[in-house]
């Protein structure tokens, strides 16, 4: 659905002029007055930015989270100006104070676009190529969305219909996630995604072709992208910003529904600076008093002046209001038609938009049996198996490993145009199962840009190990503090055989170390369902649930708290540790603290520890994190203060630890990387035992 | 210098014929007998990789180290058999003894290649894109070291001259990081480079059809890249290896040497496994004991039989070591003249060979004069710039941060085919300046190329926040212990405007977390140049010097030890910690450990706490895996056990630094995310001062 298809022919009055050359003046105002920033693609794109905000987004700025918006993402993060000052003169809450701000303490306009900081802003941008990447996940999601809700309406005609738009730079371009990204994009055949690609050809080393000689759009041909040029320079020597030529690029973007599409726009950085337009200088840096003096008056503007805006461009640009309004008008009939219509679904579609979980939920989660040995992975494959019905609003897949990673819901179609079914997995453009293929850090990305798109709850799984390639898609998702689930399986040297390229060493702790990301690596089958319910249940922050290849035992546990020798009910989990087994004098002289596949070692230390007289406490902790939003009773508790023996066995690098077991403490660690054999040799080798464990709560007494 | 330049009639007897099937039958009865493993490319690709390691590659089984070898790169690492069995029939150093031990504790044959451990194995693979990412590395330092060495020779007249071969997957080619690597080899026209593409349409989720349906030769054009395919399907129904067809696009690819070469390789994956073939399980995974006789029956072995290799065929394929040591001697003729006529060049080559460093080189590192402030970037950019003349070997670059990262050697010119120079940056083809483009993760994958390559010491730069995007190439590094240098700027929230996405928190403690890499933070300039000294000295390691963007005092220092008010000399760097500071009455009652730009707060806070008569050590900690490497003397020397109170700030988490400051101490650290403002600001809102450093030693005290 779409209120404001754009005419073919533009109309583009001496305001909007006026208006464009204001945003020039404007953001090299702001970067002059800080003194550092990005003035050059703010000056440039100002044109196109314009254009985009005024003719082409569906968007209402005084409700930011309409669900009927399309939506903006600017991947060229570093030329945060371009839109802030959409922002500001589209009349969102962003004012000339917050533009004359630009980047200091406390402002509404951060260096780079910030989400949850800016009215307007829909994605944290700044690292090259996430936005872009985050885009295809948006994209993606919109299609699932529309799916879920309003299957069946024609083509454009649903409210949940909506364009992503995205401009992005040369960076983004070079970036492999945005290659990534983009195949898949061209694969799915997303042709709700359009993409202005600013083809300026100076990035901060100067002229791009020191390192950027490719044709990108032969590349995007050859993805399966609709691709279309726009080229300002006419060629080589002129300069004409032919916004008609670009609307005109927009227009047939958005007419090609079966395809994504990019528009090359070739423009001239910084024009129209006198002297540095058209350099790395203007990329990154504050024009100076006399170039940007000399713009002003190229434009007409004073230059003892700053940061003005002429009364009539506002009031011309603040249509926007007025027109986001009445289109959003429109759009809230045909959605009030559509919930009429579909009660069901509308309910689905509230509790989607406040992120809410339908009530009684958990009794879906599994409980297994104890005495089986089950991979931490298998469970969680059967917990997500489990869910499929409850949460519909849950989907997601691996990167080129389902089958290892357990990440398919049993009987769910791919997320697939129907025509790329495969043998073995059929799907529909609806579908469910997400193949990402060999993409990690693209996974990670897109998977922010579907939590982002709101409504769906993405997941998607790797080995352990490969969460090195996500790593930067996985900070932007902590830093946004975006609900997006990671699936890590293979989780340490028990995966044996692949070898130490396989095999995580550093990565729970480099993973930790990631403020606002939970790391969650349950001890056993039971745990895995209380993880889930837990990951689940925290709806504004990813988590990482890290996973075991090989089996682990069920523990047999009791229904409450440890005692004697029996263990710990499951539900300990949600709090990040707890006791899964008391000293047997219920006065531990010792305590082990665990996390996954080793919890299974502390318990048999225990045993013998325990036989010789030592009372041994052991503590399974799946979640730093969760632990730490404990209150100081309940820590206390699990590892009171008086109990200086501790022990830690963990199958990664000690770092961190420390902090649990104190001065007195041991720490049963891996310091360096792995090796190719059967996992059980590797515990005995690398001194992952019962035995090791045993001797070092002895040195610890 | 090609001594086998292949004919276009490629003689291809019954024994070939025979040779490659006998690698078929051992690929699956290796991975039939441990288990687990990856037979199906083994197998299909046999015959391509033999081609190759007969007919192609230039090599010397008996010389895996010779320096006039073409270097093999198996990109696709699962595969590894494919490598195994051609270093067995060439007769390298692998046994068919050792084929049969695949993937078992200590054997040769890993289950993915192992650089250092197997020989004739160039690369440790596995990490999809990696290889095919680092042989663009290897032959861009192929190019660099002929230009030192022998830059004058005609085109393949030179004994540096030779060919990097390499053979990816589907995996490979959906990875960024080889989008990355690929378009910059198609920028430098890398004429020295072919890849094979085993299209076989199949990964571990089946079809690849499922995800990945770009046309990938019509990418690699848009990088500038020579392409062709060769269809072993026939169009779909048939099969046929032909041989013939692949050397002449062999021959076709090695003859251009204006750009890369890649060849899609058409492949039925596991051919010719009756009901297996085509199909993801065989991918990764034994075929079975049916299976297994069937594939043995079809190519007329013996079912009861495994790992058998007829003598004919052995020592058919055996001859490849007399025609390999033919090539190495008649290098061994050009070599001796070349080095005739090149004794100075000869000396370098030695040296580059032992990676020894040359007499009195440290002299050329400068000394920084006390008082003046200097970000410790800017420091390091003067040392590279003093080493250029002395270390011809060095050079390096950036990922689009040159001026930065303050990389770039003055007035050295940029690697570059020449006409690619732009107006900042001049060039030619053998030249010293890398300019990677914003591709941070390949140019971590091209260093380890270079460094594998042997002889060039290359270091690149971004800022430390990006080391993120580039830390599966990171890892490698250290787990092939080779001495790359990362340079990773703007270190902290000192770098201050652009914002939390911009700001390294958690870098410092996830990279110390990678078993063998040294992470070092110099705390002023002539720390910069002691780390750089002590990097460069340690050849068999990979470095992250990590630098501010800010400015640092210069401290004024002794020429020994730290006493009264005299700092100590700077060379404790190379000990990783040492005692820059002495508590006045020589008796310390606290200890503050801070590294790079926290260690001038740690002296204000000093003289505070001295003026207030508590006994003050400040210990700089510039690099913790030098300190560990320390015998415990020193260490406790620095950190004597009898001072429990201490104290650590670092602009970072904290996680790590409860093992240096203990139970009692105090840790002044982030744990959240940064922010937009001038970093003067953000130190003091988050706290990361000298008043917060006191309080916390008396706290500890």
């Amino acid at each position: 659905m779409n209120a404001s298809a754009p005419t073919p022919d533009l109309e583009w009055s001496d305001l909007d002029a006026r208006a464009v050359d204001t945003l020039r003046v404007l953001a090299a105002d702001a970067v002059q007055k800080v003194g550092n920033g990005h003035p050059g693609t703010a000056m440039s794109l100002a044109p196109a930015a314009y254009l985009l905000f005024q003719r082409f987004l569906q968007h209402d700025p005084r409700d930011s989270h309409w669900t009927g918006r399309d939506r903006f993402v600017l991947s060229a993060g570093h030329s945060s100006l371009t839109l802030y000052l959409q922002l500001f003169l589209s009349g969102y809450d962003v004012s000339l104070e917050d533009i004359a701000s630009l980047r200091t303490w406390g402002s509404k306009t951060p260096g780079h676009p910030e989400y949850q900081h800016t009215d307007g802003v829909e994605i944290t941008t700044g690292p090259l190529g996430q936005g872009l990447a985050s885009a295809v996940g948006m994209a993606m999601a919109a299609r699932r969305e529309r799916g879920l809700l309003d299957p069946d309406a024609p083509e454009g005609q649903s409210p949940f219909d909506h364009t992503v738009w995205v401009i992005a730079s040369d960076g983004d371009l070079m970036e492999g996630v945005t290659s990534e990204a983009s195949s898949l994009a061209g694969h799915q055949e997303l042709g709700n995604l359009v993409v202005i690609y600013d083809d300026n050809k100076i990035s901060i080393e100067d002229d791009t072709d020191v390192s950027f000689s490719e044709d990108v759009l032969a590349r995007y041909a050859s993805y399966g992208w609709h691709t279309q040029r726009v080229d300002w320079t006419e060629g080589k020597d002129g300069y004409v910003e032919d916004v008609q030529a670009l609307a005109g690029a927009l227009a047939a973007a958005k007419a090609e529904t079966g395809k994504p599409s990019i528009i090359s726009l070739r423009t001239i950085i910084g024009w129209p600076a006198p002297t540095k337009k058209n350099t790395g200088a203007i990329h990154g840096s504050a024009l100076g008093g006399d170039e940007l003096s000399a713009v002003k008056e190229l434009l007409g503007f004073d230059p003892e002046q700053s940061f003005v805006v002429a009364d009539e461009v506002l009031a011309h640009a603040r249509k926007i209001v007025d027109r986001g309004a009445e289109a959003h008008a429109a759009w809230d009939e045909t959605f009030s038609r559509w919930r009429a219509a579909n009660p069901e679904r509308a309910e689905l579609f509230d509790r989607m938009a406040e992120r809410s979980l339908p009530e009684g939920w958990t009794d879906a989660l599994p409980e297994f049996p104890a005495g089986k040995a089950v991979a931490t992975r298998a469970a969680s494959g059967k917990v997500l198996t489990a869910l499929a019905p409850v949460l519909p609003e849950l989907w997601g897949g691996s990167a080129d490993l389902a089958g290892s990673n357990n990440t398919t819901m049993d009987g769910e179609p791919s997320f697939l145009p129907a025509h790329r079914s495969t043998d073995k997995f059929a799907g529909n453009p609806y579908g469910r199962t997400l193949h990402f293929g060999i993409r990690e850090h693209a996974m990670g990305s897109i998977m922010n840009g579907m939590a982002l798109h709101g409504g769906t709850r993405p997941y998607g799984g790797t080995f352990l190990v490969f969460s090195d390639y996500m790593r930067p898609a996985v900070r932007l998702a902590a830093l946004m503090q975006i609900p997006v689930t990671f699936v890590w399986t293979h989780d340490s040297i028990g995966l044996g055989e692949d070898g130490p390229t396989h095999q995580p060493i550093e990565h729970l702790a480099s993973l930790r170390a990631i403020p606002g990301l939970d790391v969650v690596r349950p001890a056993d089958a039971n745990e895995v369902s209380w993880a889930w319910r837990t990951v689940l249940e925290r709806t504004h922050r990813p988590a990482g649930v890290v996973l075991t290849r090989q089996n682990v035992p069920t523990f047999e546990r009791g229904a409450g708290d440890a005692q004697g020798s029996t263990l710990a009910a499951a539900s300990g989990t949600a709090r990040g540790a707890y006791v899964l087994a008391e000293a047997g004098s219920g006065e531990p002289q010792v305590i082990i603290v665990a996390t996954g596949s080793e919890v299974q070692i502390a318990l048999e230390a225990r045993t013998t520890l325990e036989s010789e007289g030592i009372g041994t406490r052991v503590v399974s902790m799946p979640c730093r994190e969760w632990f730490d939003d404990q209150d100081e009773h309940y820590r206390s508790a699990v590892l009171p203060p008086a109990v200086r023996a501790r022990v830690s066995i963990e199958a990664g690098v000690a770092q961190g630890w420390r902090e649990i077991v104190g001065d007195a403490g041991r720490i049963v660690s891996i310091e360096h990387f792995g090796a190719s054999a059967d996992y059980e040799r590797l515990y005995t080798e690398f001194g992952l035992t019962a035995e090791a464990v045993v001797s070092a709560a002895k040195e610890s007494v």
